[in-house]
C-alpha cells in the first residue's frame, strides 16, 4: 500500500444464539469494546463502515441500518456506509476503512460488522442464503453442481441453502483431484474444535475426536454436521488510523500491509489456478511485499472444514492437495508449522455472517499483540485473514485478503 | 481533496416504468455507455461500487447483487462492493469511487446505481420505504409528525410509506417558521417539470402551470401529486479515475472538488442550523475551496418541491426562507441567477433510488461540458449535487454533497 494504515482498536462480542439482542444492542457493545481498546472518544472517529448481510430481510430494516445502529452506539454526524458482501461483508467493511485512512477521508475510521441471524423464522433465514447465489439462474446452480459430481437434491434447490452442497460438490471435486479424504476434513474440523475449546467468545468450546465427526449427522456428504459452521448471532469491530495517531495514542498497532477484494471470474470449475481466493491471495501478498512462507498465522473461512482445505492452498499455505495431509500431520495445530484458526474457525466459533472477517481480524489482531492466552501461536509476527462469500457460478463470488503485521 | 479526481465517463437510461428490464440488464446498458463515454474498455476498471437498495426484498437478491449485475456488463475479478445508504446511496456509490482512486486502490472505478421498482407489487415496494426508517420505532415517527403539526393518519403509518407524511411535515413547520406558501411549492414543482420536457430521458416530459399543480390531487397537505417524485426505474454510472488517466485519455475531464457523506444528528426539529445537509454541504464546500456564490448549477434531492426549498437554503444558493420566493421570482430557472435541477429534478425526471445519485451527477457532468443541449446553464463552470435521503427522528439520515468543476 502507498502509506501505512494501523489497527488500533479491536473488538468482539461473545458469538452464539442470542435471539433477544438487537442489531442496535450488539453494535452498540462492539463499538464502545473498540473505543476502549483504542483508548479513543467516540468524537474522535471520522468514518464508519456498517457491514450487515440479513436486517433486510429478516427484520425489514433496509437503507439505513447503519445509522441507526450506529446512532444508539453514540456515532453520529459521521460519514456512514451501509455495505454488504455476502459472508464477505465485514471484511469489506475493514477494507473499505482501510482505504478511507489511506485516501485522507478520515484520520480513525471504524468498520462494524453484526448479524442476528437466530431470530425465530429458521425459514426466513435459510432464504437469506439463497440470495447469496443468483435468485434468477437456480438452473445454473443446478447444472453446476451435477457437472461437479454433486448428488444435490433438485427438489431442494430454492427452498432450502444451497450452500452446504456447493461446498460438499467442491469437496468432492478435490478429493477425485487429489485424493483428499473424508477423513482429513474431519482431521480439520476436530483441530477447529480443539482450539476453541480455549476461546470464551466461541459458539461451541467442546472438544471432539475426528471419529466423533465422522460418524456425526450427515448434512451434505462428505460432510457432517461438525465440519459446517452454525446459525449465529454476533458482532466485531475494529478501528484503524493513521500512523500519525497511532504514534499520538502510544499504542502498538497492528499494522496493515494490505488489504484487497476480489470477485470470481467464469472458469473451469476444476481450474484451481484462477480461483478468486488465489488471484486475491496473489495481489495482497504482493501489496504487503511478502510470501506465504512468511506467515505466522491465519484466520480463514472454514463455512465448511473443506473451506479451510481450499483456501490453505489457495493462499499456499500448504502446497496443492496438501490442505487435507497438513490437517492430518498437525501442521496447522496451534503448535504446528502454520497454525490456521486459532480461534476455531467459522465451525466453532461460529458465524454470523456480516461480523465473520471481523471476527477474524479480532483474532489475528489479538494473536499479532501476543494477547490470545492459552491459544497465543509464540512469536506471532505476520498474520493473515481470509474471507469469503456468495455463490456465482463457478466459484465464490467474493473473497477479501489481508495481510497484517505486529 | 489531497489529490485530484476526474469524471472520465457518465451514463444514465431513460428513467420511467420499465417492469421488464432487469437489474442486470439496465446495470449492462449503463456500464457500456459509461465506458463508451470514456473511451475506455471495461478491462480498465480497478474497481465497481454498485448501489441498489430494493433487489433484496423486492426479488430476493441480497448479498452479492452487484457481482452478478456486473458480470453480466462484462466486469468480473476486480474489487466489487454492493452499497446502500437510502435514496442516498448513488451518490455514496459515487463517493467510495472517489474515494478509492484517492487511495490508490483503482487508478479506475466505477460507481453504478440501479433501481427496479415498478414489478408489479406495489404494497411491497412501499414497504421498501418504511425500511428507510427506524422499523423498530415507528412510535417515534408518529410523535415526530405530530409534533412539527403533522395529521399523520396514525393508522396508516406501518402500511404505506411515511416519506411524503415526513416530507409534508417538514413543508409546514417551514411555512410557520418562514411564511413559505403552497403557491411557492407548486412554483418549484412548475419550474422543474418545466426542465423536464427539454430532458429526453425524464420520466415526465410534460409542461405543467402552477395553477394545475396546486389544484392536483393532494398527497400530503401542502404537497400534491406533481410535487412529488414517481416511483422509477433505471440506472446511471460513473467512471472517475486519477489525473495521469485523464490525461492518457486526452479527454475534457470534470474535476471532483469534493466529496462529502454525512449523517443526521439528534436536533431540534426546527434548528436549521445543525440541519444534515448544511453540515454536509459546508464540509464539501470547504474541502473544495468554493463558495455558495461561485455555483453555476445544481441537482438537489427534490423527492418533494419542498426538498428543492429546503435543500437550496441549506446549501446556501439561496437565503434562509427564501427558497420558495426565489423560485416564484424565476431565480432557479434554466436562465436565472442560480439555475437548480436543470434535469428535472426527481419530482420530473424521476427518482429511482439506487441510480438517483448518479443520474445528478450525469446531469451536471453533462451541463460541466456544455453537452446539455436547449437546458445548457451557459458557461457553467462549478456545479454541486446534493443527494439525501433515510429519517431518523428529526431530520433525513444522510445527505451526500458533491462539488465539481468543468
Amino acid at each position: 500500500m502507498r502509506d501505512d494504515v494501523f489497527v488500533i482498536g479491536v473488538s468482539m462480542t461473545e458469538f452464539g444464539v442470542f435471539p433477544d439482542r438487537s442489531v442496535p444492542a450488539m453494535t452498540t457493545q462492539v463499538v464502545r469494546e473498540a473505543l476502549a481498546d483504542a483508548g479513543l472518544d467516540a468524537s474522535r472517529v471520522g468514518a464508519a463502515y456498517f457491514g450487515n448481510t440479513g436486517q433486510g430481510l429478516l427484520e425489514g430494516q433496509t437503507m439505513i441500518a447503519g445509522q441507526l445502529a450506529l446512532r444508539e452506539a453514540g456515532l453520529s454526524g459521521i460519514p456512514v456506509v451501509n455495505v454488504e458482501n455476502a459472508c464477505a461483508t465485514g471484511s469489506t467493511a475493514f477494507s473499505l476503512a482501510v482505504t478511507a485512512v489511506l485516501a485522507g477521508t478520515a484520520e480513525i475510521a471504524l468498520a462494524v460488522g453484526v448479524e442476528r441471524m437466530n431470530i425465530g423464522d429458521r425459514a426466513r433465514t435459510m432464504s437469506l442464503f439463497d440470495g447469496a447465489s443468483d435468485v434468477h439462474r437456480p438452473d445454473l446452480l443446478q447444472q453446476e453442481l451435477i457437472d461437479l459430481g454433486g448428488d444435490v437434491d433438485l427438489d431442494r434447490v430454492g427452498t432450502r441453502s444451497p450452500f452446504m452442497d456447493v461446498y460438499a460438490a467442491f469437496a468432492r471435486a478435490h478429493m477425485k483431484a487429489y485424493g483428499t479424504t473424508q477423513e482429513q476434513l474431519a482431521a480439520v474440523a476436530a483441530k477447529n474444535h480443539r482450539h476453541a475449546v480455549h476461546n470464551e467468545r466461541a459458539h461451541f468450546r467442546k472438544d471432539m475426536t475426528v471419529e466423533e465427526i465422522l460418524t456425526a449427522r450427515p448434512l451434505a456428504p462428505p460432510l457432517t454436521v461438525p465440519m459446517c459452521a452454525p446459525l449465529t448471532d454476533g458482532a466485531a469491530a475494529t478501528l484503524v488510523c493513521t500512523p500519525g495517531v497511532a504514534r499520538r495514542l502510544d499504542r502498538k498497532g497492528v499494522r496493515v500491509r494490505s488489504s484487497v477484494i476480489g470477485t470470481g471470474v467464469r472458469r473451469d470449475l476444476h481450474d484451481y489456478s484462477r480461483h478468486v481466493t488465489r488471484r486475491t491471495a496473489t495481489r495482497a501478498f504482493d501489496q504487503a511485499g511478502v510470501c506465504p512462507e512468511e506467515v505466522s498465522v491465519a484466520e480463514v473461512h472454514d463455512a465448511t472444514a473443506f473451506g479451510e482445505v481450499l483456501v490453505s492452498e489457495m493462499l499456499g499455505l500448504v502446497g496443492e492437495g496438501q490442505g487435507g495431509p497438513a490437517a492430518v500431520r498437525g501442521e496447522t495445530t496451534l503448535s504446528g508449522r502454520i497454525p490456521i484458526n486459532p480461534s476455531g474457525g467459522l465451525e466453532s466459533k461460529g458465524h454470523p455472517l456480516g461480523a465473520t472477517g471481523l471476527g477474524q481480524i479480532y483474532e489475528i489482531v489479538t494473536q499479532l499483540r501476543g494477547e490470545a492466552g492459552v491459544r497465543q501461536v509464540p512469536g506471532a509476527r505476520i498474520g493473515v485473514v481470509e474471507n469469503g462469500g456468495g455463490y456465482q457460478h463457478g466459484e465464490e463470488a467474493v473473497a477479501v485478503v489481508a495481510v497484517l503485521e505486529g
